[in-house]
């Protein structure tokens, strides 16, 4: 496959789990660039800071004060996007009917019920995933399997979306080492297209698509990031940002509950291994958006559903220019100016 | 409608041109910011930058020339994602077999020929569409249509996505006013779900979408931001961006060379409109990505399609500081802190 011409040349590639393409522009790298350059993040944070909002101990914003916890620290969002309570409504709008007929409903809303939380991966606020010790991150797993657990057992919640804005540049509003829960009443668009594609590969093949696609990475060789005895890290063939991976256990799981010991320590080391790579590649606490898509939680079996992570970093370049995903990414669909391939190679050898 | 209280509490409207999701929290505008805070744009521009690429007479990257320009100017661009010279050629990956079967088709790619174009509105480096006069923006609506047609029929070209980056923030790598076209072989995903939606919508109803839904605002008035004889703009009902907008001719047209002089004085009239609007919001050379959907240009009739243009402007609160699409948008869908009604508000009465 290394061998395909076509991949020195813009193309266009399918993304197996949304049905969605990405533009492929190899040859592009080398333009010049005059334009943003981002600030670097503080070079040394101090391991406990009375102005954080998320260490241990210290006030928030709307007055609730913090535990002085020595592990992990879940609550809820002081500022949530999603409330839990909040009466069931739903609205259609139509529009002017022409001729005496009645016009089509085109305006559709809907009281969107949720729940929002914040998880601190640890006390110290100087830390982050890469930084942390196997036994730190492999806590900050059972957090997330117990919460997704626990969230998914409400008889509304139908997706519960584990993730994580690190740095400045991807709109963390803190540095101390910490996460998200979105818990939402109805599938988020991500989680429909992901259910559909995964659906109907099973149901056609009977076989799950992700234990097929991991399979050709694993024999093919060139995407893989790096590997441990339970999980794989590799740079999907249809990834959009530079150094976008997908993060697989090697057995068909649906969601973290679901992860034996072996599992657990497996998706524990592999974060921390990939988000080393990761901030070795610039020389910069790279930064990145995280998540789990998990198995929706609507009560049904969706078997054909393969956990995974996806880490979506802007860094293009140098620890400073990054990729924006603006103008024809928006209109039109998301480009990329170097093979998935190239990047895997870049972080594998790291 | 004003008065739906499901308005004022988290919901999810739908996109009727993409047939997706977006997420609205209007209690949320409140939360405190303490993420990262943007450069301003430089106060003060030259009106000739011997530095800028795009300057006439300067000398670009790759040591070609330009004229000395005094209108617009269009070429070729020097490290264009796409290339209109390419060997056509596709690859299928099947997954490795289980039990002596053959494994099914996985990896899709395919050669993607595309032309890409730089459009410099106006010789003078500091200015902005919404600082030239109307016979300059008028002028660039001419360029606009004239590549639309000229590139439109050529036989591989179906899309002929004409946009705009402005501002460092919206990845611009120079602040000279300008714009670029792609055209691609393929329909973007972008393109393809609105023609989807647009398509059905004709079939079941026999009327346009936008017309209907055009109506269906001027009737309401809340969401309306300007209007002129030929031309509204208006924050959409689904837009996801704080301040997005939706402009539309108010005559069933599919693309810019439909139009008459009325409506190309008109769309050039509203641009200037709302751009100052823009810039008057924060005070600021207000960035954003707008780009024109215009019907496909595969030689099909397409009779549903509506002509219209997008601006999807970054900033939230204030001229340094945006809304990110992170974590829950990227992995979830988008999610938004005010509402469209609010947004229009704001900018109907600056
Ligand atoms: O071609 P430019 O202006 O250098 O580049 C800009 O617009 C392109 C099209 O939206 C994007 O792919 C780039 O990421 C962006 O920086
Ligand atoms: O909740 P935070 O960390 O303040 O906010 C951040 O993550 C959210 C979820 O991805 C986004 O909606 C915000 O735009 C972003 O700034």
């Amino acid at each position: 496959m290394r061998h395909h011409e076509l991949f020195s040349r813009p193309h266009r590639r399918l993304n197996q789990l949304t049905g969605e393409w990405v533009l492929v522009s190899p040859h592009r790298t080398q333009r010049p660039w005059l334009g943003q350059v981002e600030t670097l993040p503080p070079a040394e944070l101090p391991a406990y800071d009375p102005n954080c909002y998320l260490c241990p101990g210290n006030t928030r914003a709307n007055g609730a004060q913090n535990p002085a916890y020595t592990e992990t620290f879940v609550f809820e969002n002081d500022f949530a996007a999603l409330l839990p309570d909040i009466p069931l409504e739903r609205v259609s709008i139509r529009a002017p009917g022409v001729d005496g007929e009645i016009g089509p409903a085109l305006l559709h809303a809907e009281a969107e019920r949720g729940i929002c939380r914040v998880v601190c991966f640890s006390p110290r606020h100087d830390l982050t995933l890469a930084q942390m010790s196997q036994a730190d991150v492999r806590r900050v797993v059972e957090v997330w399997a117990e919460q997704y657990r626990e969230l998914g057992e409400i008889d509304w919640v139908q997706s519960v979306l584990i993730f994580e804005n690190r740095g400045a540049m991807m709109g963390a509003s803190n540095p101390h080492p910490h996460g998200q829960i979105w818990a939402n009443e109805q599938l988020p668009n991500e989680m429909r297209k992901e259910l559909a594609t995964q659906t109907a590969y099973w149901h056609e093949h009977n076989r799950c698509l992700l234990c097929d696609y991991l399979a050709l990475e694993l024999a093919a060789g060139e995407r893989i990031v790096c590997a441990n005895e339970t999980w794989v890290a590799l740079a999907p063939f249809w990834a959009v940002w530079p150094f976008e991976t997908l993060v697989l256990p090697r057995s068909h799981t649906g969601a973290l509950p679901d992860l034996d010991e072996a599992g657990r320590e497996g998706l524990a080391a592999i974060l921390r291994e990939l988000t080393a790579r990761y901030d070795r590649l610039f020389n910069v606490t790279f930064p990145y958006s995280m998540g789990f898509h998990q198995r929706p939680t609507d009560g049904l079996a969706h078997d054909g559903w393969h956990l995974h992570a996806h880490f979506y970093p802007p860094l293009l370049r140098s620890a400073t220019v990054r990729k924006f995903m603006v103008g024809y990414e928006m209109l039109g669909q998301p480009q990329r100016d170097l093979t998935p391939e190239q990047a895997a190679e870049r972080l594998r050898e790291i």
